[in-house]
């Protein structure tokens, strides 16, 4: 079978509007944003407020009756919560489709500085999906998405702790599996620009100083809590190296590309 | 007048629930974690979707009719938009009280790493704020946010741009004002844990590291646009060594923690 690259459909949900070149519905690109974001921000709507309501969690894109599934196949999101929260009992009680979500996922990749303040940005990757989360019932499921969730904050980091999970573990923790309808991603990965007018006054361009100031997260040295009694086991101080180095080669490339 | 800590009510939208002793309730600490926020997650309804859209913004506290202000005193937030964009599109058709919108800001300050992978989690500081979002139309009050929220970005931006702003950049440029009807906090930091059981396992003790990694924003060095002609002024190699240097203090302080 030829490699097809596979895009979520537009529609009024996903489209992006404001500077659509830089759109994009490719499936790839936006899991890619989603499975690199240490946070996303779940968006859901409580039946008893005008407001929506936005909260932090831990997630990553799996295909739990489909392991092979490559990043750019069609995949769930499987988002780690707590049994006595309220998204997860709202989604409890939800009806059977699920509870409609809005998922975000952002990074910022640099501050971009122009001669004109309108003219300022940011570089930056950011990704929302749509789509009805469920509350993951079957047992296996629940642990393929425990240890899913778990690499991908440190790769390899699940048989590294203490294992098998305790029944009372398993039962105190939820993963909301959502089944994705639509997404989008924005990504501006470039340097400064400023309109004809400015570029052209030479008292401007002499006075004021236009580029990127590319911004990556950097994990710091480890801190050992007070009870450990091993040495930084390989494991961690590779992803810290890897995480490091690929962060600033990233914000670094894109603030040089014209 | 003596000085008063204050808080925003707790009602059914902003409640801690889960691990209630993390909540915080008060103005000073939720406008300081929305203030030292590179992105906020603004969430809104559309009329013609199940699902909240949420969108990564830019924007920042600020008190127009009272400058002096201090960030613990009611304030608004102004959020930087596209006058073509679907939510100042919606706001400036919406009811007379402003668009329901739920803001979020979070910071990621490490990964916290534990002998049972139930017990990881992330040091972290989050707030969000509910609030009534409408079109700022008054000139004024509009030049006001973009000096506000450009000098958020880099202190002092602003007086170093290319000035006064032409009639069109402000009339293509939105400013949203939310009205705060309430708000929360949620704050983790601090080390490891675990439970008494894992804790009294030599076995598990002896396996497993555990700590915290610190994480934090760095900006690398600047990269000049092709059309840069100056020397990298102070407002901006200040604000890079400042910004780098709180943020490693903050994240290595609270790892240290017990």
């Amino acid at each position: 079978m030829p490699h097809h690259t596979l895009q979520y459909p537009k529609n009024a949900a996903n489209t992006v509007r404001r500077i659509g070149e830089r759109g994009n519905y490719e499936l790839e690109k936006i899991h890619g944003i989603v499975n690199s974001s240490l946070l996303l921000h779940v968006s859901f709507n409580p039946p008893d407020s005008p407001f929506p309501v936005t909260l932090p969690m831990i997630g990553q894109m799996g295909a739990f009756s489909r392991p092979s599934a490559d990043i750019g196949d069609p995949m769930d999101l499987y988002i780690h919560g707590y049994v006595s929260s309220r998204i997860m009992n709202l989604t409890r009680n939800g009806v059977e489709e699920g509870m409609p979500v809005c998922v975000a996922a952002s990074h910022v990749d640099g501050i971009v500085l122009a001669l004109s303040a309108f003219s300022h940005s940011y570089n930056y990757r950011s990704a929302v999906l749509f789509g009805y989360a469920t509350l993951v019932e079957d047992d296996a499921e629940k642990d393929y998405a425990m240890e899913l969730i778990t690499n991908s904050v440190v790769p390899d980091r699940w048989s590294h702790t203490r294992l098998p999970p305790r029944k009372s573990e398993m039962q105190s923790t939820s993963i909301l599996k959502v089944k994705i309808t639509s997404g989008s991603a924005k990504i501006r990965a470039e340097g400064a620009h400023d309109d004809k007018h400015d570029m052209e006054n030479k008292e401007t361009v002499s006075s004021i100083w236009t580029g990127v100031l590319p911004i990556h997260q950097t994990i710091g040295e480890a801190i050992p809590s007070s009870y450990n009694a091993v040495e930084l086991p390989t494991h961690i101080s590779q992803f810290t190296s890897d995480f490091n180095a690929e962060g600033k080669a990233y914000s670094t490339d894109v603030a040089k590309k014209p």
